[in-house]
């Protein structure tokens, strides 16, 4: 798994420790569409300097087709597995032109596609009938579903069941249980920058038909979610949550990218509060930005 | 109006004999979110060539801060008058976020700002009391709002009474006559990219208040819009409807960036017909894409 | 216009002494459909007793079909000249079994029918095409749109337009100004409970093409509809906004149906300096019901 | 669970005889909202009857307060269980509104309250707050979500774990088996009127912890839901569905209640082909009304 002694973040090291199947960069959670082109390309939270380091993906998502190459090459140089495609998030378009898009792009790719449905983001989702387009697509691998609808996600399940080298990820943690327990192949957990070991274990549990261990793993889940996400205000509130968490626990800086900002002293407090109820230890003395 | 002898497209040519008050560059209907960094910066139909031809202001918004900055910085180089900025359009911030953003973009801008109410691309609304905040701020010159609602416009009016150099405009041509009948004082209308005159010569019968020219002509552009917007596929209709209609007249190509792809033959039939229907004269032997 | 010495409310009384078109009777902000059967057909504000005493219409929307029929026979009893079909408001029907189910009502209604495209509410716009299907159908007679959205109207105003009889009005009071200047046939005003006269001279004046009278009459719709209107909680606060308001001026109860509750007396004394600030006269003695 | 040998349709004696726990009449499926009322509380079908047969609970959702007591007071005499109170659906109302609504009908009936979170056709959803508050009501004993989100259902088993004898179903059938897997309670699945005995045996294996037997049938549930609820329109698709299969198999009619209308002939063939294909038996030669 972990393929180079270059440095990368104390976030991403604490993830390779538990040792998932791989990493996502840039997406969501790494706040991937605020970085500026320079920092998704070189830092050393960047797609390139990540997946040095680890198996993994990369998201290429734009609004720009030529900047979704130029970031897909550069994590191809540096050794990234695959690539990983939402719908680009301006313009919204009709499932013709969503599907002629994703056609015109996977051919420019250096690597394999992973589909990404993120429809609160992007304004729109892949359609069942544009997922069955994808599957004659060998350089399509998989999808990354975080629409939240399960019922939809049931459905990819059947659809994608006759391409076996076909992935099927879940993306809202909540979720990852019931997810994998009924047939899915694994998530993309943004909790998992905090607490990674849990993700792993609810992942091999439900994997493994514990229906026990996966329920009271996931009722864990449910407990971190439902507190630490819903402090900060809409719309950041995940993103805000686990930044500030991790810098409670003197891990990286609590920082976001524009257009989101540190949360107050009172909200910090607010999330101090619940790691302690969820016995996720003690504040290191690091200071934050507030 | 005209300050430069420096090539720019014919498209653009065209609006700048009807005589508008400025050009908007980059927006929604010039495909700004589509295009490469490069061309927005540095090509022909990019922000600075544009406004170095003419009065006008160039749309900066990105999900990136930074590369907002870098092409602000490249349009006041050029000489534009100022530039406009809608909510970042990946996460949708609360409107506290919202603000914080806008305001400390603000402050690194060498150009006038105009806010953009685009709710149906950003998935964000400008509120009222964010709307409130930013008249504070003398930076903060004016407002585009393209919701459609025009109890919200309405409520804008009333709003920005208050500064009287502030300017408010209505995005949705088909508003354009209620809209400075009642108060508004322009707009931005994607049609006059197709007719400019008839857009000119809307406004001027609408602020001197002509009930009989300015129903007329609102007629018009009902008309126009309701048969050129209406071909295409959801979400490209209108960019579709007129990059088209300026390639049957032998104005430009009917190419457009991706995501969006050009009409069929069928369609491109449709609009030469309707075309025809509004009186906007014969075709050019000009070669189309398909 | 009053036809009938039969007692009336005062809220009645009132919108009849400003000399509107006719009255509009259990519609939305007459809080029809949250009245029992019993109230809406018996009740002295009950559909045929409202219209005894003027020409007008009453609403007879319902989610079962044989409900909508009793209520329209009781209608014609009384003398109403019409009656208003709001889609079903529990399932949201395709556009085909709207169209169906319009055209099977109609065919039972004893009385010529309005539509009322109300979509905040029912979850369903008639579409363009199903307004085209209604225009031959005889016993249509108008619509009413209250979606809130110009470019929709502006569009029903260019397809009405081949059927001289047939009436097209605006619902939202703060687009009552801009409708009728630009060709549409009148309102029907939520406001005019609360200051009936405003709304006629406004009708008035941009019937007749007064842009100057128009204009400041419209201002004052605004400024009332923006302070009147805001201070109840969401979905409520324009129903009790008017009804508190009425209740400070003496001249009913503010006690609304359920699922609304009268305001707190905090919210209450809002609405009283707002009133105050408007120039709507002197509170009366009428005792509140909080 | 029979409890009279009183006369009910053939659809609710084959639900019998699969040994559900209960009936749930009037509900969405049942058409309940476009019943009259004197169907409603005096047909073969309506709530009375069907719960004089049976244990379950009957809808009672109205806009209008008053009719709620009426059909509650009609299933107490009936010798129903419960009643189950959506949402009114006509206006939407704040939390604080809803609540107190809940609050006063609840006080009114004769019969323990099961809340229905519906937020598709009622346009409101319960918030967690607002189900929490319901919680310290011991008339209201359990809710069932319909929602879709799992996410919130999650978070509402946590909720309601502090009340043991609160019920908490899941209304969409696909999502019946990861519920009862994690921790729900059962659920209502529209579904059981076409295979009474699937739901039942998916809820047994799901209960009792049987992985296997509940991935197998919780893929047939979602193969039949995607065939048999995806030929009518949109809105109409799941009872119409229903219904028309039904109709095939010969157990009732396929008219379903305005404003829905039945399916057309290619249509009935595809569902045909898919009850075939589930191996759904014989099609009978009961006659359909198209």
């Amino acid at each position: 798994m972990i393929r180079s002694t270059r440095k990368v973040s104390r976030v991403i090291e604490r993830i390779l420790e538990a040792g998932p199947a791989g990493l996502f960069v840039l997406g969501t959670t790494g706040e991937g569409p605020s970085l500026s082109y320079h920092l998704r390309r070189t830092g050393r939270s960047g797609l390139p300097n990540c997946l040095r380091a680890s198996d993994g993906a990369g998201e290429i998502t734009d609004t720009s087709f030529v900047e979704s190459i130029n970031v897909a090459d550069d994590a191809a140089e540096a050794g990234a597995d695959a690539v990983v495609l939402a719908a680009p998030y301006y313009f919204a378009p009709s499932q013709e032109d969503l599907w002629q898009y994703v056609h015109r792009l996977v051919a420019e790719m250096p690597l394999p596609v992973f589909l990404y449905n993120m429809p609160s983001h992007t304004k729109v989702s892949f359609s069942l009938e544009t997922v069955r387009r994808a599957l004659d697509v060998p350089e399509i691998v998989g999808i990354k579903d975080s629409s939240g609808d399960m019922i939809y996600f049931d459905r990819l399940r059947d659809i994608v069941a006759e391409r076996p080298d076909f992935t099927l990820l879940i993306g809202p943690e909540e979720l990852l249980a019931e997810a994998v327990l009924l047939g899915g192949h694994g998530g993309v957990s943004g909790g998992a920058n905090l607490c990674p070991r849990l993700y792993v274990d609810l992942y091999n549990a439900a994997a493994a038909g514990d229906l026990k261990t996966t329920s009271s793993l996931h009722r864990r889940v449910i407990e971190l979610a439902s507190t630490i996400y819903s402090v900060g205000p809409p719309g950041a509130a995940v993103v805000q949550g686990i930044k500030t968490a991790l810098s409670i626990l003197g891990i990286c800086s609590d920082l976001p990218a524009e257009p989101f900002h540190p949360l107050g002293a009172e909200q910090r407090r607010q999330l101090e509060k619940a790691l302690d109820a969820l016995g996720l230890v003690e504040p290191a003395p690091v200071p934050h930005t507030v």
